[in-house]
């Protein structure tokens, strides 16, 4: 089983990315705030190099292989986000990146991983053909399977997103991310916890993809039979590793439906004249729902990826 | 006529509306520095507070009344941005605003400047309807009018773009910017220069509205009779004052078609993920088509504001 990372391998994994990814700015909305009666602090990882916070964990696992397993490459599957990640990285250190993602993700996201050189397969979207199209690559090439999120290297690098924010941001009660693998919210709440125990770590999850959720309340991994969202970054279901960061150390899990996710990322793009996906539309959702409560706080939202089809947005022309 | 601002004004500026408004960030695109093959820097003014540059200008203004005055409260005619900046610069030290706006502006525009409080008047879209109808308001309320880009204290404010730009990035060798009035690209001239004589100040236009351009090489204002283009906010005619700092301070006027614009703007919003107006993408548009040409230089360009109706996206949906 993965281990989880600790605090100091993610201070490691960020002197170790310095200088490959981007320290990206915290926005605020004064309307926001008003509504919710708190201090939100938008940490916006949709302008991350590759458009997502994947750009870390991918670098942190890429550049810690040892030169002789870095030449024959890295292999993942990925919904979009970490395969562009992924083949990033692997270009920065001259390696080939293979990516199995499902056939159904969408056209943005399949450009953004040719765009940054990945070698692309296409498979039918269920975890098990990810899984198993993965592995046929890493036998046939002898590359080293980098995990979306179940793999210690990746939680870490994911766990620098807090670490930035909570110097950028003073007296952060709670912090709020997206869950679909696990692998974030296991970065940050060990990030969190390692400088500030009081800290609250919450997730929030597409109610058509709640196995964190559901997982959270009965104690074990439950996963949801077909997953289903806008929400394409967070179909995932977490692994053993990041539960046992999720069942100890997360505070709270709030769901959200895909009109709640529709309108909350409307509303992110109305008041800070940024693009987000689906999936980071998910916290600020759980917030406006009233899933997850943080009334007189000062948080820290993560706004996680921004590579959505500008040709096919999810509210009408009218 | 209208004194053009000294460096010691916009400096002046920089402390009244420090605190005001926000610092914005700078973005980088690899994927465009390669195309052009010069290091671009996007100052982020859409990230501003009311969505455009145009908050530090107002605010400059608005702060820099003498009570007794500001009581009154203030006018002007804007195609948006200026008058929502204004309504919030007046709310913020508790006075009315009054804006003329014409009746074509941006639904968007419109509810900006609601939002922040302004009372609004619609006119026909001519710039001697929106001179006539805040004469009018002037007489009426005693307000005083806050002119758009003709004034001393808001031309400095605009200028603090540039102290702050040429802070964040160091060895600037160029600044683009667009032309409507003429305001940001004088207080931008004089800042640059009073910070380096050697930086290039550019402007750029929509073919449609090109009377800088024109006025440039005739060598006296040269007015478009029927100003027509997407670049809502680029529209106006430049004013004794700002022409004098474009004739004498600024090196190239660049101008492109609404095609080119529309291109731009897509190209901005896929690359760095944010929302800008069609008017922050004439800039853009102007280094791609080649009226402005920047090879081998470090270049700061102005993104001047991201305040569009997100149902009326100028592609469409296919």
């Amino acid at each position: 089983m993965t281990a989880a990372p600790k605090f100091d391998a993610i201070k490691a994994a960020r002197a170790r990315i310095a200088g490959h990814v981007r320290r990206t700015p915290v926005l605020i909305s004064e309307s926001l705030n008003d509504e919710l009666g708190a201090q939100l602090h938008f940490k916006c990882e949709n302008l991350q190099l590759s458009g997502a916070f994947k750009a870390r964990g991918a670098f942190n696992a890429v550049l810690n292989l040892p030169p002789a397993q870095a030449a024959r490459g890295v292999v993942t599957h990925s919904s979009g986000n970490h395969g562009a990640a992924l083949a990033l990285a692997a270009r920065s250190r001259g390696i080939s990146a293979y990516v199995v993602a499902p056939r159904t993700t969408p056209a943005s996201k399949q450009q953004n991983m040719r765009r940054y050189g990945a070698t692309l397969q296409l498979c039918e979207p269920t975890l098990l053909a990810r899984q198993a199209a993965a592995e046929q690559l890493v036998a046939e090439t002898g590359a080293t399977l980098i995990h979306p999120f179940d793999n210690a290297d990746v939680m870490a690098g994911q766990g620098t997103v807090t670490l930035e924010l909570l110097e950028q941001v003073t007296g952060v009660d709670a912090l709020v991310c997206p869950i679909g693998g696990g692998g974030l919210i296991s970065g940050t709440a060990v990030a969190a916890h390692g400088i500030d125990a009081r800290i609250k770590v919450l997730g929030a999850e597409p109610k058509g993809a709640d196995d964190a959720w559901r997982s959270q309340r009965a104690g074990v991994i439950t996963p949801v039979a077909q997953p289903s969202s806008l929400a394409d970054g967070l179909l995932a279901t977490v692994a053993p590793s990041t539960f046992e960061i999720i069942r100890t150390q997360v505070h709270a899990v709030g769901t959200v439906s895909e009109e709640e996710i529709v309108a909350a990322m409307r509303r992110i793009w109305d008041e800070l004249r940024i693009l987000i996906e689906p999936s980071s539309a998910v916290p600020v959702a759980a917030l406006l729902n009233g899933a997850l409560v943080v009334k007189g706080l000062r948080v820290g939202i993560v706004l996680t990826g921004g590579n959505v089809d500008l040709h096919r947005l999810p509210w009408g022309p009218g």
